[in-house]
């Protein structure tokens, strides 16, 4: 690998460039270069601002170069807007004039065809020879808001009502990236940057949430991705988003097979499966949505509010009908209804019929039944309650509208605490939108939004699980240097290694003959199991190489020729293993995601795990501690830990168990394919858990 | 029970009135009776209207009477809208004057407290006196487009543009009503009838409901309600809308805890739990949703395009963000994405970049990439597509926006295919909506709300699960007239219950002395179960009084020793058992809904039935065919379908012993408060399922 200068310009510096240049300007606004320019020009950037065009002398009222060779200071950011046929040209001609970074808006590269692909690579290679840096191609450019400069070739850019914000926002798709800053001004969302990732040809995703999280313009982070170039540096990204307090919110497209094909012929980044990004997420704090609009709106909440400082809600509505959908729609959302204190409830008792009166507030219920009387429903009196950390305002249509959306708005904003308010009608709202959008406050179009937002939002103060790496724990032996093991290993073999890490496993021995068997049966005792054992066997059960419960030698000499009869030539030896029982049956597991590396799994066992997924997946390595989180969300918790009378199981053993395998799974990283430990025997609490079956593949050449 | 006058008005004539009088009319629009009268004369109503008032001569330019007893000819519709305390003499008068109909929108009745529940009896025992119906009171009032008639109290009547529909709606929530008109037309959403139900005192939803089923205005029905006044007439309403082939779409509030005890301050309804309503509503094609801007919306595709014809959905979008995203949304909701035949794919490459090319289209792989040549992005072709049955179009910011829209906006029209269009961003739509709009089609504001549309308008395709009643199956015997049974019966009498309808049980003996079980034991053949039989033992594995698998005559005797010693003098008898051993364990039962009476529920038992919660619950009686439909949603169902190379079970035992199950309990109806059936061993294809054991609680007194 040759070395490369280094880049002239930080990714800082080029988002809040001193000169921008627009390579492929014009006036025709069906034009992207034109619309950049223009686009440019509306924003009020501050800085140079240069069309480069051969054919003309002035655009938009500026003075127009004819090529960048003609400009005596070195130009920070060019964008290139030319037919991709001169698209080389024009970045060699960046390259050579010392441009700190092209953004090449023109399509066609390797979303297209190899020989976009490789047409890609050449600007890239021509870039970073020159210490330039590249943003797409195949992209809309971006917008830095504190910056005034909306470098951008989206027609949205001109109306949309100019407004800068907190939020960055990264979009590997242009189109969603425009229409999202649209839509997000309108819905009170308001960027600091937002970034049309286009190819991702140089700079990337990693690139800008590292940039973003130490932009001091910026309080949250949401990404829109479809694939991710490098995975291992957006989990160290999203790490220092964390270490910052930075909320880092994501929708990732192709979670779904119908999806993942249409995400395919846009990347040809490698797909992890939906659930190895839950996990991903779930343990580095990033919370995950499905839409973009919602990621929009929360990431406005987290900015305006931070964390939230707790779990209760209220609610408070004039129409009980929409109270009771909300405290539905909240519920199934593990959300939860604040309680009124005593000296709450009292309060509220003057103003509503003490029969209705709760959590949702009804103001259909208030004393004062003519609406003519108008108040805030009990919102100040609500609010001030201890329990409740963000207020819910389901605004239905009625007499007075206005005068009581004034009176809310004017309680809430006294009370500090965060609102949203929701419009359910339309245009019959008796002013109530402007009424609340004047005095600064969130309103939503639809409960579902609010909902949604307050899910999320109420995430964020769980995401902290874990935020250091686990350290690795006494016992936990390193893997001797030059460790190896053949791709197919033996049942045995996996169990010693595993064993290494400290994992218990059924008391076995290894007979190449039927007395060796009995001799074997005689020191581990009776009942035993006799397995074959063959490197080629994957799945003995099945092929007849498995007897159970052999009570007597007798049976074992049976079991050893039924085995034999079965198997033939091709067995070299057999397992003798004790016969173990236990309470719960577990399958623990390994996996290497091509992504996003070692990944453990556990769950529920034995035959009705073939119908009911209960399982977990995580990240390796992790602690005994964050195992015990993790069992606790399974369905199979209760029956580890006792309820309905039974008795408590070994959850210790069996998390310290989960811990050392993942350990495993880290040390042996892309060499281990998968291992599988299962059953897992959980006994008693005191008895342990033992390790009755594994097996492994291994990668060839590791 | 004393026999009334027949009502001398029809719902439908009250819908359609020919006279309002509005009893406490006046103009200050603060006041509930002027808005009435106010919503009344801005629709445009044709038929007479009278405002009331003792004290104004003229009101809103209209003639005032004094009082009603001033009027010559009969009133059809008086609306009350005087305080609560004059609420009795106004409805004691329109009762004098035979009204056809009060329509009470005071509140302070049932709603608020017991002697408000006393004044509103009243008022119904004067109503049905005289033969006049009831609405309300604390209600809104209602409306019926095709008559002009907006005879409601709501502010959002004056502000919402007029337009006449085919979507008929019930509300328990007066707020709610109004706020759904309002936001309804703004949605495109347009309505027949809308009531608010208000307290139900007398007409109740199911009047209306059997109403809109008739109504030659109403193609689609929608209800929002918080409890059912009557539900099994609700379950007959149901099916006739069904007959009719009107839609019937749902939100019911309180199907959550929280939820639920807002509503039950509202009303005084018992409560089913969710899963009653929702195998009631999936059994009798009643679309249940949990939103009513989505249920409108759903209601207004219903009322446009009626059931689809076939599942196969289009996508095309601006973004292939978007379009991507679309696929994972409508892959979770288990909705198609409709395969392009080959000659369809052959006419879209002339437009599009053929490595690209899919469905979801991406307007951003269109061959044509300068955005100045406008198109319809391949939509007519795409929509031609025989395996096309609706078309989803995602609108994003891009170039020359307004014209892309109007090719689109063109072609599905001449294409004659459902189409709902999202115009994702805000403002910056270059005209779109508009454009729609005036074009007669239908525009959504965020994807959600036409996934759930998509999704929900899918549904109606298949609920015609079953449209009639099972008929009585050959074999189910009546039960004799006079049967009783004792309120705990024993295990063995609930099983000589079951057996009389063909329900196979497993073969056991009752004995009252140890000599009597090895002899019984000797018939039925070792190994057999011993079971304690006593009527006040309910958890007999639970107190030591079951003990299996016993081998032969010394550990039976044994085991009766060890019984007897657990359970000593209350015990009667004992059973001995056959044992059973099976592939599956089911769980089978019976309950009684208090609202919608006997319901039969089956699933997976034994152990994993604690964890896993895979059962079914459906009304009684059910035939064998619709459970095996029911049956194969479950996700126990690849075990008895022999999937993986499992031996196939006898599903057709299970299905014929479920549905002689659901019989017994329709016979039984509420004498039987449960039964259970748990486990029930099914075996393998032609050996039938046994009963292996039974319990069963009677209602006291039946």
């Amino acid at each position: 690998m040759t070395s490369h200068p280094v880049p002239r310009l930080s990714v800082s510096e080029i988002l809040n460039p001193r000169s921008v240049a627009v390579v492929g300007a014009s006036e025709d606004l069906r034009k992207f270069g034109s619309r950049v320019l223009n686009n440019t020009l509306h924003g009020g950037f501050a800085g140079q601002i240069i069309p480069v065009n051969p054919k003309r002398k002035r655009i938009f009222d500026l003075p127009v170069v004819a090529s960048l060779d003609q400009l005596d200071d070195p130009l920070d950011v060019a964008v290139i807007a030319v037919p991709r046929d001169a698209v080389r040209d024009a970045v060699l001609q960046c390259a050579t004039q010392q441009v700190g970074c092209c953004v090449i808006i023109t399509a066609g590269f390797s979303e297209i065809d190899a020989a976009g692909a490789v047409l890609q690579d050449e600007l890239v290679h021509i870039a970073r020879g020159a210490g330039m840096r590249l943003i797409g191609p195949n992209c809309l450019g971006f917008l830095n808001t504190h910056a005034r400069l909306l470098l951008n070739s989206s027609p949205a850019m001109t109306v949309t009502p100019f407004h800068a914000g907190a939020i960055g926002h990264l979009s590997q798709s242009g189109a969603l990236m425009a229409t999202t800053y649209n839509r997000g001004v309108e819905d009170q969302v308001h960027f600091s940057t937002s970034v049309s990732l286009g190819n991702q040809a140089d700079l990337e995703l990693c690139d800008f949430i590292e940039h973003l999280a130490d932009d001091p313009d910026t309080r949250v982070i949401t990404v829109y991705v479809e694939g991710f170039k490098n995975p291992q540096r957006f989990v160290s990204a999203a790490r220092r988003c964390r270490s910052v307090g930075k909320p880092l919110l994501m929708v990732k497209a192709g979670t779904t097979e119908p999806g993942a094909r249409v995400t395919r012929s846009h990347t040809a980044s490698l797909a992890s499966t939906q659930r190895v990004l839950e996990a991903i997420c779930r343990e580095e704090g990033v919370l995950l949505l499905d839409d973009v609009r919602g990621m929009m709106q929360t990431a406005e909440v987290f900015a305006r509010f931070g964390v939230p400082t707790g779990d209760g809600i209220c609610v408070i509505s004039g129409s009980g009908g929409a109270g009771a959908l909300c405290a539905d729609r909240l519920a199934e959302r593990d959300l939860r209804l604040a309680s009124f204190s005593p000296k709450t409830r009292e309060k509220l008792e003057v103003v509503y019929e003490p029969s209705q009166l709760g959590n949702p507030l009804d103001m259909g219920a208030l004393k004062e039944k003519s609406f003519t009387r108008v108040g805030d429903g009990g919102l100040a009196i609500a609010a001030a309650d201890s329990d409740v950390s963000a207020v819910l305002v389901a605004i239905t249509t009625g007499p007075m509208l206005g005068d009581f959306t004034r009176a809310m708005a004017g309680s809430i904003k006294a009370a500090g605490k965060p609102a949203l308010f929701v419009v359910i009608q339309g245009q019959a709202d008796d002013g109530a939108r402007e009424i609340l959008k004047q005095d600064g406050l969130l309103v939503f179009e639809t409960l579902d939004e609010a909902f949604r937002v307050l899910g999320c939002w109420m995430q964020g103060q769980m995401s902290a699980a874990w935020s250091e790496l686990p350290g690795r724990p006494a016992g936990v032996p390193d893997l001797p240097a030059g460790y190896t093991m053949p791709p197919s290993p033996t049942e045995h073999e996996v169990k010693t290694l595993v064993a290494r890490y400290g994992i218990a496993t059924v008391l076995e021995e290894t007979a190449d003959t039927p007395d060796a068997a009995v001799a074997a049966a005689r020191r581990i005792g009776y009942p035993v199991a006799l397995k074959a054992s063959s490197r080629d066997l994957i799945h003995k059960s099945d092929a007849g190489g498995v007897i159970l419960n052999l009570a007597n030698e007798q049976v074992l000499r049976a079991a050893w020729e039924q085995i034999m009869s079965c198997l033939g030539p091709n067995l070299e030896s057999c397992l003798v293993c004790r016969m173990e029982s236990a309470d719960a049956e577990m399958i623990l597991g390994v996996s290497h995601d091509p992504e996003f590396g070692p990944m453990v799994l556990f769950g529920l066992g034995g035959l009705v795990a073939e119908i009911v997924d209960d399982v977990v997946l995580t990240p390796a390595p992790i602690t005994p501690q964050r195992t015990l989180d993790l069992l606790q969300t399974l369905k199979l918790w209760p029956l580890l830990a006792g309820a309905r009378g039974r008795p408590q199981l070994d959850t210790n053993a069996l998390c310290d168990m989960i811990s050392r395998l993942s350990w495993l799974a880290h040390d042996l990283r892309d060499s281990l394919l998968e291992l599988d430990l299962n059953p897992v025997m959980v006994k008693r609490r005191g008895q342990g858990a033992v390790a009755v079956d594994a097996r492994a593949s291994l990668r060839l050449n590791s």
